[in-house]
Parts: structure tokens; C-alpha cells; sequence
């Protein structure tokens, strides 16, 4: 794409990096910042992507977006995981290593880079401030601007996070599916079938589970969040009863979940032929004790990766939040709106209407939004209708890719590198 | 639906049960059965399902189909699960328990059946064939007709088996999906994912897994089939290749994966921390095992019923087929061919191009079809040309469900009971 107007004083650079934990729907940010920010040719001149996050602008490893074709770019909507390359890497303070914060100044200012649009959770929303503060003291000034990305929903001051919409379709959908088999086969089979969901702080995965039925005794039967002591007495009982009751019983564990100690289900789990404890999961750790107790047949499952990078049944509302939250960084941006990050702001849920609102990054960073005790049924183990009032409206909608030769037929970037301008180089 | 011809001579009602493990798409076969047999009513009266299968007729607890609205059969097609219960009951040998199939017998004549649908795997053509014989010596004939069912892919004599191809699609799309995860990842975290999948004896489903990529170097890296005795040497040293050369690596291992000596590597795996083995799958052995070699960070996912159930991303082929087979069972049958069981049989793969055939029960009754070794890549960690061009036209297509409320909308049946008949019971 060759531009055709001369580039304004005003014209400058941004950065775009993706951080941490990867979802179905990150790119659609990606997407939604990088289209945007081509509709402001004089303001925002090319969008650099960090080689696997901040660690491309730490080791000055960036990747120019405008060799992109139209086509990949609107493709990254329906492609899952971080396109460009993600990385847990957290700074750490700017009093322990103020090094790192002036290498990413160095790094900016030699691509002549004024915006700093960062795609990730609490961590990151504090980086970003951090950075745009410095670059402040250090007179380069850079708008930064946060784009809100996490499964776990745990972000605050927005009514939900991109990310979490489709992790929680795809929970709700396994669960339905996995429960019909369940209960078809338990007359002679497997009578608990354990679940294994992510959210290690936060039960928002597990919650979500819990859309999967409509009527009381519908599955999942049980669902064990981090918020709830881990009751283990209760919990048999309610199995036993749902066996009874039902026939069967689906459990759903958040890997959070974790005794009134603090102490996770997990850790108190397995060791391996050598000794070696962490290798099993909470959710065999729960089958297990069900076995000890009961002596049910069960099987479980772990979902893992599988569920936050299932962007064949992402919720259609979710796809459209993170591309929103894309488009409004840079509009927020190009207004001069330093120090944000856009939020969800939920108007009504039945219908469901939202807009985009924004927050400073000072009021979001570091912190989580964990559930409320009203989103609980009265016994700990299940969603009150206040909470599928909240979830539901999350997991609204399809947004199918496109499919070739039977598979999801996701876009690669080229990745082009653009050219180093600085001498020195970067350890991490 | 009232009938208005009368009833002739030929008339007699047919049984039709769900045998063994369940997956997206048995109940497209038996929405095939079904409605095919509603399209004979000269022949067919109604069709009675087995509740849990063929315990439903040991017991004498009849479902009547035809107490199913139009839609709620239609329903079926898009399903999982055993939409009238599946049964894991194999009847034992007729020297070992000839009082069985004679209650079966007794039952059968006692409503008029006079065809008998058995949807399952090898065990089921087993007792159809068995079932044939004796009511032919008992002087009551029933036509016995096999419909296939299987995700394992393992019956004889067809190309493919109806749930295959679904299983199939959802785990090279969910491998897809989290290969792409942890490429994104890798640079600064998990660098090995393992994902365990389904397949005791023979390693088509983890073969399918092989479909996600599409040239060399593309995940997954590594496929471990029961096929192929387990040589942990080539193995660590292929995870070790894969890390330097790609970055992380991808390992899809069948349940079924066993060391030369023929123990299973789930097996030889965990205990729990009182000593009790049995708690870990594959997945978690395997992960753990090039923690030891290597160091790597690794996760692992075990998909276990949700692969067989994610009717979500069911395969548009296998769908057709699993119908197919349920209508062409209940052609053979009014046209007075015994003892079979319908077949796929494929003209061409590219295009792809099948036709419904039959085979003798007797030739399917017990035996199980395994991966050839052309099949396999030369190291034995992958497919060849060869098995892609089988598996490809498989997963071909979508199917998916209506949604309602972000959530598949799938049918459930009122199950009336015909009224029972007999005054004996009979004990399971």
C-alpha cells in the first residue's frame, strides 16, 4: 500500500504487543488496532508488532504490520492465539530494573514510536503505565493505551473481558456435550465425569459451565470454584446424592479450587513413580477422591490449551468486544487519551446492549475481579440466576472461520522484521 | 400420527438399540433408521428402542419411537450422544449364557419384532449375528441388521466407521488450535504440550491429529500410536529436535501406546499420594517423562469424552454416513437380507466418493482393523501421504448444530414406555 499524502509533523509511529496468557480472540484486538490505525494515516504512520510481545521491543525485534496483506490482517479476526508472539515476561518495577523501561524509551524513540498499544491483563496494564509515565519524565512522550485480554475475566472496572466470551462457550458447550454422553452411557459406565477448567484465581471459567444446564438437576451437577473452601465432606455427599438422583454426576473444577487453607486441590494430589509430585491435574485429583469414597467408575478430562484456543466455537459477542476494544484503543489514542484502557460497559443484559467506556490504567493495574458471592447458589456449588444473567449474554452468537479441507483455515503472518536502528542489543 | 391402511400380515415391529460408547453422531444413525423405517409402514410398524440398549430389551423397557414428534426425530441427526442409552453389556457366548438371548427372544416375539437395528461396534455384531441364528433355531425369525458405530475406527470390511470422521475433525482442529497456542507461547513459556487422546488398540484418532499440519516441521511433531512399540530414546530425541528447531513441540498420544513388552505407558505411570496407581493418563506420563530428559515446561491436555461428543464440529461426511447406514439397515432388512451390517465403501478420495454396501456379520463379529504400516511416517512419529489422503475427505465439511442462547440447542427425547407384555422380569 503506497500512501499517497505527504506525512504530517503530527505522524508517528506505534507499537502494538500482545503479553501473556494467549486467547481465541486476541487477534481480533490486533486486528481492531492495526484496521484502525491505517484509517489515520496522519496520525499514526506504520503500527509495529513486538516479536513475541514486549520482548520484541526490549531486543528491538519488530515486525512491520504495513507488509501485511489486507486480507491477513482481517483474517487474524478469526485466527486464535497471539499472531505476533506472546511472552510472559513482566517488568519489574521501575525501583528494580529502571533499565528495562529506559531500553523500551530507547527502542521507541528510535522508530519514532508515539503510541504504545498494549494487549494483555492486570500486569500489563501496569507496564503500560509505567512506561507512559517514564516516557513522560524522560521527555519523550508516548499515549499509551491498554487493550483489555484475559480468559480468566478478572480485570476490573470492565463488565467483561475479551477472551473470556469464547473460553466460556467453549466450557458451556464441552460441558452440554460431554454430560449427554455421560448420562447416555451410566447405567453400566462411567457414573462422574470431572471436568478440569482454567481460572486459577477466578471462577469465571467454572461458572460458566454452569450455562450448560437450564433446569435444577440439569448438568453439571457440582462446580467447584477458587472463591468456595473446598468442602470435601459436602462435595461427597452431593455426589452421592446427584448418582442417586440422577444417575450420574458432572463435576466441573476450576484449577483454583483449593481447601479453607489456601492450599490448591491440586498440590495436594499426585507424585509420580519417582516421588515427583505436580504432575496430575485437580480434576484426577477430584475423580480420585471420588473413587476413595465412592468407588464410582469415572472418567475426567482436562481441556487445558484446548479451551482458550478454541476459536472454532468462539462467541460471537466475544470476537466483537476485542475487536472493539482494538479500535477504540486507537481512537482513544489518536484523541490524545493517554493512560486508558477501553472497557466494556454493559447497558442492559436482556436485551444485551453494551459501549465502549475507558478507565485509567492506574485503576486497573494490578488488580482482580474475583465472583461475588451473589453469583453463587446457596450451597457453593453452582450459578444463582443473577450470575447466568450476567454470563449468558458473554457466550451470544457464532463466528464460525472459515473452513478448508475440514479444518479452520487460520491465517500466518508473514512477520516481516523492519530494520534495527540501534547499535546496542538487549539480554533478557 | 395416525395410520389409516390396515395392518397387513408382513407387518411387524422393529427393535433398535445403542451398543457400547456413544459418540457425536449414533443418533444420525438412528434418525436414519427411524425415518426410513416410517417410509415402510407395510412392512414396518413401529420401531421400539432399547432404553440403555439391549439391557432396554432384556428388561423389557421398550421406548416407542413413534410417541416422537417429527422434529424431535429430525433432532437426532444433529445429537450426540446415545439419545436412548447406550449399554456397555456384552452378552457372554451362547454355550455361556443361552438363558440370555432367549429372554431376548422371548421378548422380541412377545411385541412382534420382527427386525432388530444394532448400533455398534465388533461385540454388537457379534450378538446380532448371534441373536440371527437363534431365532431362526427357535423357530421366530428376525431379521438381524448391523448398523456400524465406532469412534475407534477399527471395524473391518468398511472404509470408514459412522463417529469416526467427528472424532477425527475434532481432534485436528483442536490440535491445530493449541499447536498455535504454544507457538505463540513459546518463546517465554511451555515449550512441550502433550494431548492425550482416545484409542485403545488401534491409533486412527490419533492419526487424525496428524491432519492439523501440512508440511513437514508443522505440528504436531510427534503422534505416538499403539501400533508402534514406544522407544523412548527416539522419542526424548525427537521432543529435543523438535524444541531446537521449531521452538516447542507438540505430542498427540494415544491412550493406547504401549512399550515394546506391550505395557500400556499409562500404566507404568502414577500414584497418588496414597500409593494408589491408575490416577494419571498417557498425557500426564508422557509430559512428565520429558520434564525428566529435558527440563522443558510442558502442559497436557486429555480431551476423554469431549472428543467423542463435540457434536459442535462434527464432520458434515460422518454425519452423512452415520445416516446413511442407519437408512440402508432398514432397506437390507424390508428387503429380507439377514445378517449384515451396511458398509462404506469409497470409489475415490480425490474427489471424494463413497457408496453405501453390505457385509456378512459374521465377517465383522470381533475383529479389529488397525493402522498399516503404510499409514505411518518412516520414523513412525507421523503419517504418510497415503493416510492423509484416507483421513482427509473424513473430516470434510460442517454440520453444525441450531444454537439458542449461545448454546447447541440439541433434542432430548420424551422416551415413552411401551407397556410391558411379559410377566417375567429379567435380572442384569
Amino acid at each position: 500500500m503506497t500512501r499517497k499524502t505527504r506525512t504530517p509533523a503530527a505522524q508517528r509511529n506505534a507499537f502494538y504487543a500482545q503479553s501473556g496468557g494467549v486467547t481465541a480472540v486476541i487477534n481480533a484486538s490486533a486486528c481492531g488496532v492495526i484496521e484502525t490505525a491505517r484509517k489515520y494515516p496522519r496520525r499514526i504512520g506504520k503500527v509495529y508488532a513486538g516479536r513475541h510481545g514486549i520482548i520484541g521491543a526490549l531486543t528491538e525485534d519488530l515486525i512491520d504490520t504495513s507488509r501485511e496483506s489486507r486480507e491477513t490482517i482481517s483474517g487474524l479476526k478469526y485466527t486464535p492465539s497471539g499472531a505476533f508472539g506472546s511472552a510472559r515476561f513482566k517488568l519489574k518495577s521501575l525501583e528494580q530494573n529502571r533499565a528495562e523501561y529506559e531500553r523500551l524509551i530507547e527502542v521507541f524513540r528510535a522508530h519514532d514510536i508515539g503510541y504504545f498499544f498494549y494487549n494483555g491483563g492486570n500486569d500489563s496494564m501496569d507496564t503500560a503505565l509505567k512506561v507512559s509515565q517514564l516516557s513522560e519524565s524522560l521527555g519523550y512522550p508516548i499515549t499509551c493505551v491498554g487493550v483489555p485480554k484475559t480468559v480468566d475475566n478478572d480485570l476490573p472496572h470492565t463488565d467483561c473481558c475479551p477472551g473470556f466470551g469464547s473460553v466460556a462457550k467453549y466450557i458451556a458447550v464441552s460441558t452440554r456435550e460431554a454430560a449427554l454422553d455421560v448420562a447416555s452411557m451410566a447405567r453400566t459406565s462411567t457414573k462422574v465425569f470431572v471436568l478440569e477448567v482454567m481460572g486459577r484465581h477466578a471462577g469465571w471459567i467454572a461458572a460458566a459451565a454452569g450455562l450448560a444446564g437450564r433446569k435444577p438437576g440439569d448438568p453439571p451437577h457440582i462446580i467447584l470454584f477458587p472463591e468456595v473452601p473446598f468442602d470435601q465432606a459436602a462435595f461427597l455427599a452431593k455426589v452421592r446424592f446427584s448418582v442417586d438422583h440422577y444417575g450420574y454426576c458432572v463435576v466441573v473444577v476450576s484449577e483454583g479450587a483449593a481447601y479453607p487453607d489456601g492450599r490448591f486441590l491440586a498440590e495436594a494430589g499426585t507424585t509420580d513413580a519417582f516421588g515427583h509430585s505436580q504432575l496430575g491435574g485437580v480434576g484426577p485429583v477430584v475423580a480420585n477422591m471420588v473413587r476413595e469414597a465412592h468407588g464410582y467408575k469415572y472418567h475426567w478430562a482436562v481441556a487445558d490449551y484446548l479451551q482458550r484456543a478454541a476459536r472454532h466455537i468462539a462467541s460471537r459477542t466475544d470476537v466483537e468486544q476485542a475487536y472493539a476494544c482494538g479500535k477504540a484503543a486507537v481512537e482513544l489514542a489518536v484523541k490524545g487519551v493517554n493512560a486508558v484502557m477501553p472497557t466494556i460497559v454493559r447497558k442492559s443484559s436482556r436485551p444485551y446492549r453494551w459501549v465502549i467506556g475507558h478507565v485509567p490504567l492506574a485503576e486497573v493495574a494490578n488488580r482482580e475481579k474475583k465472583i461475588p458471592r451473589e453469583y453463587l447458589s446457596a450451597d457453593g456449588f453452582g450459578i444463582s440466576p443473577a450470575c447466568r444473567r450476567y454470563l449468558e449474554p458473554l457466550i451470544a452468537g457464532e463466528a464460525y472461520p472459515p473452513f478448508r479441507d475440514g479444518l479452520p483455515d487460520y491465517v500466518r503472518i508473514k512477520g516481516a522484521a523492519v530494520r534495527r536502528r540501534l547499535k546496542t542489543g538487549f539480554k533478557i
